[in-house]
């Protein structure tokens, strides 16, 4: 009973991260219950990011630049190594790291056939030059070490500095409920106080 | 430090019911991932839903033609009247309800300046021809009870049967945790067994 273009809308929703149908459902409806120019300005802002938003040639953020503004501005001794643009966003938010960052733009999977040719490492390797410190901030799963791991193979030999995100209990969490990996990582990985 | 077009797409999508910053950040993210192909598909099934889809000139639920295939085949003897489209699609899903529905687009809403010619009432009255029963399924707010009251206080007197959605504890719920309005409604409108 639902109109074609209606339900279409509803699958493109259900594209996005997280997005049930109930959810996809709902945002539809918003987007009919908006003005025209609204939906239009909506439509708009989807073309234009993907149109003018590219990656930055050297630490492969998103950008709108050819280098982004980071790149040109901020202390290249440090390194901070992700795997998605995304998680820059998650550090830059703490307002307390200076160094610039570098997007692998994925982590090695040899179930889905990703290798280190497949994703921005040669680039990371390219930009050494000067580097005192390599901060490893993969995902800590077993991609995200898979990775760090290889990386650090090929770095630490140069003389640089290679560290990792700590890891442990999550600060405000109760060790009671903490899984058994995380646990055992934040004993044997515990600090002098 | 996010490049605008990416800052514009967050806001967009923070126009969405219920999207905070984190998931706009998210749905944003996931449309630069996209390939170009499928951003574009995303854009124009938004601009597609809004050109295509009208409001049925009987029952006022979204549709692409004149009228809605349900208004064309259902019992047109029994109308379940509700705020908006979407509402329709709750009680759509029960598949238990066999007659047609009138959606008002809106409640009466004194605070907001909205009065009974600015929502579909006009157009309910019309339909009233060989109609046995007129049920109200606006929101148990005070709109929408308020909507309901009257449009009752216009329909009884012409002799046809109004019904209200019933009221009460919702299923699988518990007593010890129901609203005192709620739990009051329920024992007041008790019924034998």
């Amino acid at each position: 009973m639902i109109p074609a273009a209606l339900a279409k809308l509803v699958a493109e929703f259900r594209k996005l991260p997280a997005v049930g149908m109930k959810t996809a459902m709902r945002y539809a409806y918003s987007v009919l219950e908006m003005s025209t120019d609204d939906a239009e300005d909506f439509a708009a802002a989807i073309l234009e990011a993907k149109n003018k938003i590219k990656i930055c040639s050297e630490c492969g953020d998103y950008t709108d630049a050819d280098v982004c503004s980071r790149c040109l501005t901020a202390d290249k001794s440090v390194i901070c190594v992700v795997g998605e643009p995304k998680d820059i966003h998650a550090i830059e938010k703490l307002g307390t790291y200076n160094g610039v960052y570098h997007a692998l733009h994925g982590l090695l999977d040899f179930r889905k056939g990703i290798s280190a040719d497949n994703i921005r490492i040669k680039e990371l390797l390219s930009r050494l030059d000067g580097v005192k410190e390599v901060i490893l901030a993969t995902n800590p799963d077993i991609c995200g070490e898979m990775t760090a791991n290889y990386i650090a193979g090929l770095i630490k030999p140069l003389g640089i500095k290679v560290t990792r995100l700590a890891h442990g209990i999550p600060m405000g969490s109760e060790i009671e409920y903490a899984d058994e990996m995380t646990l055992g990582k934040a004993l044997s990985d515990r600090k002098e106080m």
